[in-house]
């Protein structure tokens, strides 16, 4: 039995905790937040122990590994904390915004033999899994173009949006580590944007519409597009076309349901509109993977330099968006 | 070239006429109608002249070729006629609603080589005539299990069901043709009806929703599945599910495009609603086939035989639909 | 707290026991078998206890229901010992092969306030339900006709299909259920087999491959479609046709993957092809469902009389299949 | 009936031809191209007499309509001349390669009452047509993304890659053109590519595949994803993202047909794989519509000025391909 602590009990955090909660090699011991309520909730509902502070965790020798959850301002000081106090690591994305702040937090730890690993759930996804272990085995020849569409169901809310870190470090994050998954590193990165959704993405300079292209050193082209409203649910799509074929993943629905009526035919349900919902079996793999990781003592991944990749990927589509330039990303080892 | 006559202005009979025109290696040399406007718009639609009774057109010695549009009572006698005559006969189904009739009918020109097509254009449909190419490659292994949908948009006037010949005669006939092509001769024949569309049916003993299963010699089954309306419009699919896997043949719509909206995905547009519009091209290619049989001097299929046979399952289905009974059926050579 | 035993321990039995032992108003406290190292394994997995006989549970006054999951001709002795008990029941399909003895379980019970579910599993599946709720709804006017398809993966051993009662019986008694779920109870039975899948069948005077058509009062047509071997794995789909328009359950796969190459595109994965991934969610439903009638004090359905019903329908399409007659069937209330 | 001359018989040259050839409206009097053996099958073909010399054509005073199909660099002149002969002209992509030349042509023409069209015929394909009018209609709401997908089944021979104008100018033009028919002008261009199909694309200083995105005034972004190979035939869709929904435009096939088995389920045949195949409605659409204009004495659309204006977004492409500039276009009314 693994012995987990869960940092930071919101959404997201309490979902973790309930997949810890009911995970048969793991036994999850605390949970934190400094709203208790959140945390006496999240410990109701996964069975593990509140804790007083964030030292009774690390300090609990019993602790083999922390899930940090908390906002994204902490992490690298959870990291660094709980790397130190030996812990193995499971943090949700980002890492951080700035990327000194990233780097500085590599540097207080990259001696340490640090065991982390950065949640870039969709790489866990059945779907999207599948089609890299297809990919990777050669069906559809060499990989030249990648369509990644992300848009989700409906933007956060303002306050959330002035503390995001803007549209390509938030959210197309995601979609730049999938890119990665595919392709590997890049070469350069274009971005383009718009606001079409919400005025409060303009009020703080960010946009809420965009593509960001960007290309491979073998040629590999690939497309991002994203918006921070869908009509239609989480639009959660990938497109992989190489010489000898394309493998798509399309959206998915609770049921498999047609309607067919006199104006329309073969309608199928709105597809799954929130994350929870859509990546359920995502977030899953991702707590099986990190406890084989832990147990085996391999090295988890996507580790810690995917999460800083992907960071320098959105800050290079962020300054194309600005300049117009087509960047070149050279991308440090990690 | 081959000269053609056209006998029967309607629906069909135009369309017929309409493609003769166009057709590059015939040339439409007579029309005719008893309803003369019919007979002159056709004419003008096709570039052929009206003739002013049947004689003209039997007597002319430069027409090769008539096609029968008119009325199913009339049928049998110009079947015997065009045959006596020394043209080819390519005939709408059906033969006649009395099998007797189209015994007698066989009887009279059986001696006198007849050349004589019946017009089940669903055999010509591209859809359907790959699935038959494909079942008889093999692709599915052994068939073992065929259902035929097949749904009307609307119910015809009462006037016409009045005369129609009752629904498995008159529409189930084409499912009973193509369950054939698909199966060859079947044994046992059992039907299910039910009045649920239009009361006009019942009110002529008739039936608008049924379902007819036959089984063949080799244990394959065939269930047909049809409705007298269809909200959605002309329901047309066919499932051949064999031992090694299933052919499918979705219906089919005017464009490819689809509509994602907050309370339906994927929406396809209605599907084609007019036989005419879903089977133009099986009708092009049937009167393709025909001119090529006529030319080459090969028999027509589907024969004569055909057309009996179809008529001969269709009365099983109606027997079984009275009597409750599964009707065994031993279909003579035609 | 709904406190449990579990007789019976094969892969049904246990994987219920799974899901008891994971159901947060749940205590598994028992589980039994007359194999011991598969109840051994199944309470491992669940939590519970092994049971040294039925006894044990039956006199154990904390227990509230019994899922009974044993071998078809032991199901009545413990529907009758159970609630005889005060337990609740929730009983795999069939009650039993023999309509008899169905009745004279119900003789045994009857007076006293039986609480007793049939595991008709298929009725608790999410796409199903859906169907359900929206027919009942109005969505698609009257429904006039049903197709339920149901094909398995492959056949049972020989050494099952000499005890299974049939294939109408073993195999079409869910669609049968699920047939009178959409259309209530239904007037006549007609049924056509054959034998294309595996000559064990034909050795037991079975059918492997079938159609069976049935019409309610109202005019409403069902068509279930059996085999008992499908290529492309666990054929599980429902058309559901009405005045204003049709519901379709299509075939799910585990991922939305899509190839597309130079011999075929949008080709999807095979779809599920084992009953219990295919109806997992199905199943925990119906526990739930369960639970929550028994908590309510609430009449659980399927009910004895709908397992009855379904038995009874069973029945009446071997009779026709042997006599070749449409069978009237007049269902008792149960 | 509208009196036509065509000049060029290669492959789309003849294919106007015949489809004129039938036109119940027109009356095709001439054929021309400088390879007589093609003008002499294209004049077998079509009913139409091959013209010694294009002066035959431009000084015979019947003639309303040339329809130019010859090699690019020529259009600019015979666009030149027929206007000045008083003639309607369609022709074919692109007016020419240099938008230096095109602005000369319309110096030469623009004081002449010009009647001329571009040969985009996608504009007039049923789907992408339809999908034009619902979002016209509003049905999306406000659009706010566009992706077309264009890819070309196999790459052209290396002579024409040679004389091709580069990708852009050759092959995304159709998709610049499909942009601003839906989007309007638009003000930014940034363009990515690619070498991974055919070495003689980088032999000329092209590439192979590409992705251009380019934003509209009002926020709406359109990318543009090519390959000059497909393995799976003839990849032409469209998404059309919206505030209120999204319609797309899939492939299309010659039957409906798909095949289910054990490896792969649901497979549709490859999607049409040339472009007359595929977009056969669609020309023949362009034609009715440019004789309709000609009749009514409309401007014909797609006009000159739209004609260039995709050049011009062609060039500003291939500017920020070298350049890594996000390009900046002020297009003007044209």
């Amino acid at each position: 039995m693994l012995r987990f602590a869960v940092l930071g009990c919101g959404r997201i955090g309490r979902m973790h905790a309930e997949t810890l909660g009911r995970h048969p090699r793991v036994d999850l011991l605390w949970v934190y937040d400094v709203a208790t309520a959140a945390a006496a909730a999240t410990a109701a509902a996964s069975g593990a122990a509140v804790a007083a502070d964030i030292d009774t965790v690390l300090e609990d020798d019993r602790v083999d590994a922390v899930l940090i959850a908390t906002p994204t301002p902490t992490h690298v000081d959870l990291i660094v904390r709980s790397v130190r106090a030996g812990k193995a690591v499971l943090c949700e994305k980002p890492i951080d915004l700035d990327i000194g702040r990233v780097d500085a937090c590599w540097a207080a730890i990259r001696d340490l033999s640090p065991r982390v690993m950065i949640g870039f759930n969709r790489r866990f996804d059945p779907t999207f899994r599948r089609m890299l272990d297809r990919v990777g085995a050669g069906e559809i020849g060499r990989l030249e173009q990648l369509i990644i569409t992300s848009r989700d169901p409906g933007p956060p809310p303002a306050s959330y949006v002035a503390v995001s870190g803007g549209m390509f470090r938030d959210m197309t994050i995601h979609d730049l580590d999938m890119a990665r998954a595919f392709l590997g590193d890049v070469v350069t990165v274009s971005a383009q944007g718009a606001n079409v959704v919400d005025p409060a993405f303009a009020d703080h300079g960010d946009v809420d519409s965009g593509v960001v292209v960007m290309t491979a050193a073998d040629g590999a082209i690939a497309t991002l597009i994203n918006s921070r409203h869908c009509a239609f649910g989480y639009d959660q799509r990938i497109e992989a076309f190489g010489s000898a074929g394309m493998l798509m993943a399309d959206n998915q629905r609770a049921t498999s349901v047609q309607f067919w009526g006199d104006r329309a035919t073969a309608s199928r349900d709105p597809v799954l509109d929130f994350f929870i919902s859509r990546y359920r079996d995502a977030y899953v793999a991702e707590i099986d993977y990190f406890v084989d990781s832990v147990v085996a003592g391999s090295p988890p991944s996507p580790s810690f330099a995917d999460g800083r990749a992907a960071l320098r990927l959105a800050d290079a589509a962020g300054e194309s968006l600005r300049t117009g330039q087509r960047i070149d990303v050279a991308l440090p080892g990690g």
